[in-house]
């Protein structure tokens, strides 16, 4: 396992599953968790003491509201974590900056609201640097979104 | 000691100093604690319990920017925690949400920027269900309120 | 009568019966009051009396809009209020903001937008202090909630 | 006495003075009062009334923060309410939003944040209706805005 | 013809008819234009000054987006403006602020977005400084209001 | 004259000199004005229809709070108005969004807040499409800022 | 062609044909390209160059969230940009903000959310200044604007 | 070299130092330029591209205002971005927006407003996925970290 997904509840799945979406078709190995920073901590730490035991390389975490999840994986570990902010109240601005506005020290790397296909894009890319063929399978994925892109819109558009 | 103070910086002095003023007016016995949701986790865990075996009944937590501290509190004690929004980026917004968006059964109470005071008269206002000697001080600070207002007050403003 | 629940109109039921779920749940006593700060002042004014007479330790107030009635209830008693902003304009800033930003010595509990269940749960966590057994209770609902937690999502989950 | 001017603090004389600078110059009649909403809501109350037996006409109110005084004064009373967000946090927008988002049938006029000058302004037109001396000067007034504006502009400016 | 209320749009009817409806149920003569400060400036300034020769004391104006209808009324009259902020974008805050934050002389009297019935509500206030009969109606009406309130919810509410 | 730069008060020059600095650099003829949309709505409706006869081919104008000159401008003429949000409350937020929000049909082009200067640029863009000899003193700048730019950072920087 | 209509993707034709349909009432020869800052960069960087080689005279650029489209054309030609905020997310303020915040001497004229037609209509404004024929379309559409609303509008408005 | 700091005036070295101050800490090889997406956009395509042929690993991108720089450099390479919003105007917000809401597959790792050190520390993070070493001193940072609060704030806060 090379990334661990981590949301949590349920009702986030529909958000999440980009970014799990994202690591399949790159052939990350990843598990994902549903886990609350304030329902059960004890049993986050847990889980996070097993991801470092395990060699896991990169957390995404989601959360929507006081979106602590993230932050608190991070005082827990100094594996990189990419908090996936969820509009779940204020159009998810207020989980966008309990995400991003960490302290001295202690980074989340925050995406776009909702956005957890980014998530798994960035896990991606930081595991690119470690892992030459997962490298080389970024920059062809570049080149094919490009090449589709251009071919989708190249006879330009009716207005 | 019935009550606890708790925050992540000695920069946050200043701001929290009025919880503490408030908590003297009212002779409530406190202890003050620095502590970092995100530096120093286990440490604040570790202290949470120490102020559940000797009985704290109250807490007050000031944070700024992505403000775990309070809520990642609210997650290991049922202790009411009272969070204070410290002003350190975006005009303490940012602290504002991170403090009061709790998700469903672990609530803080939120009261308003840099009012470290009032967090100190909430302490004060739910330790006096319990003990009605705090109670009747509680009556007759806010009679000498009213009084010191109207006093201060009545002959009109020139302006 | 333990508890009370005040606010402005039955259009607010929805949002405000999660505070009295809660409470039933605890079952703490409470009664629910359709109170508008601006319409009926002096009816408020007159309630709040009978509630101080009738031992009332709690009052969880919610409103919308310019959100007063928590702080105006605030200023008419020294039992503990907490306030609910109720999301009808604005996404519900507008009445956090109303709730609490309150002025030095007046303090009102705010809780997150719409989350009026949390009400109830910071009103058990408060009355808990003075109340052994409803202390007890929280901590064995507080046990069951990691426990179903950790059994529903135990498997992991599949993105 | 035609108008009055209220505010919860001596600290706002500062921002409010300026309600009583444009009154003047408009010979209206008023007085001053520092009355909080929160701090001494009995005497607010009592004051009200006072200036409704004294044939009060319009009532400016400045608050900062959770700004209820406006929307508090105006229900008790039908004299109009024009309501001054006073800058004391958040620039301001916390208390524009607690004094303009006024539930249905209890309205406060809103003017701009610390705006208090366009208070006495709009309590001068809103007391025009009813005085025809008043009205004359006012347009006289505004010709002279006019007048002294194009004077001191118009030979254009250096850039 | 006592009131005017102005706005730019057909679609805008929805929103308005609450200022009607309330200056229908005190009986206060009004009339309705549909007219845009932007589209038609020369029609709205020749309006307001019919509006004048025809004795009207009070100009209701909605407006959505960059809201500029009620302030350039104001600056073409000393008749006093209230100002509807129409949610059209952005929840209408960019319509609030449009109409509230005037320059120092000409004030605009704002009332919360979308709520048009209040400014139809302070329109009756306001000419009820004039008007003893309305004045009269305005107090019974607020009594009614009190004792429907009070009827309506005496029972309490089963939550 | 081929531009106009009109803003509202003498206060504003610091900020607006910027859209004169940059016409200069370019040898844009304009001229200035301190005119303001509220106070003397007459002579500003006279001056565009100067401007228009006197050929003027873009306007310039700067504006606070709720800043309705670029948008009353605007629906005067069809020459291409530009705005500029000044900074005077609020962060300049309630002047972006009274400027940029227009209704269809009539807009304006607004740029960012306080920044003139672009305001100035934004002209001298418009102006080359007619102009060959702007567009090629343009095209220079732009190359100008590119090598000034190139040198100034090229040996790189000490952190 | 004279006019170029860029945006990144094929769900924002609906918003973007706003601007197509103003160009097409007044005959201005425009062509429309899907083309994305981040996806393509080098594509849209050849666009540009072809653009001008083609003499195109006013380029709208749409997008929504990070909104860099527009900035980034901006600084890759001398012709006036106009930026169209697209809402996608937070109500478009983000996009607004990203388009409109641009650097000292790189501006790109932005109009409201979502209003591309305001976007065609500045354009044709712009280009008007070069063509008289386009001028002389563009007042006679004007005053269209205020016949048609003056009759669809003059019998007032039942409410 | 391992990270490139980039950033777009010498007036931002004073934030973007801390980024510089985290990576001299750990041994981090890294280069800083000063770069513009808008003023020199082919320079910084050159850049981007001599990074990739170094062997570059991570790049950390401050910007203010309509904060390109990050996301166009993101879209030019495959390396990890980490952006800084740098507070130039609204706080910072403007910056945040611009830099976090990247469109599908073309992530920016956000970091909090001026908060450089932290994009520093989460390039430290990602580079020690593949540098074990670095992991190591990362891992001793921490701990020292903890030392270093709970040495300091063991003996509690007189408040």
């Amino acid at each position: 396992m090379k990334a661990a997904i981590i949301f949590g509840s349920k009702s986030d799945v529909n958000v999440m599953k980009g970014a799990a979406e994202c690591l399949k078709e790159f052939g990350v190995e990843y598990r994902a968790f549903i886990l609350s920073a304030h329902r059960v901590p004890e049993k986050l730490i847990e889980t996070i003491e097993h991801l470092e035991r395990e060699g896991c390389e990169c957390i995404i975490a989601g959360a929507g509201l006081a979106a602590h999840l993230p932050g608190v994986i991070a005082s827990h570990t100094t594996i990189p974590v990419i908090g996936v902010p969820i509009n779940a109240s204020l159009m998810g601005l207020d989980s966008l900056l309990s995400i991003v506005q960490m302290p001295k020290s202690i980074p989340v790397a925050a995406v776009g609201i909702n956005n957890s296909y980014n998530a798994g894009m960035l896990a991606v890319q930081i595991l690119s640097i470690k892992y030459p063929k997962l490298g080389k399978k970024l920059k062809s994925f570049r080149l094919n979104i490009k090449d589709k892109f251009i071919k989708e819109n190249d006879e330009g558009v009716e207005l």
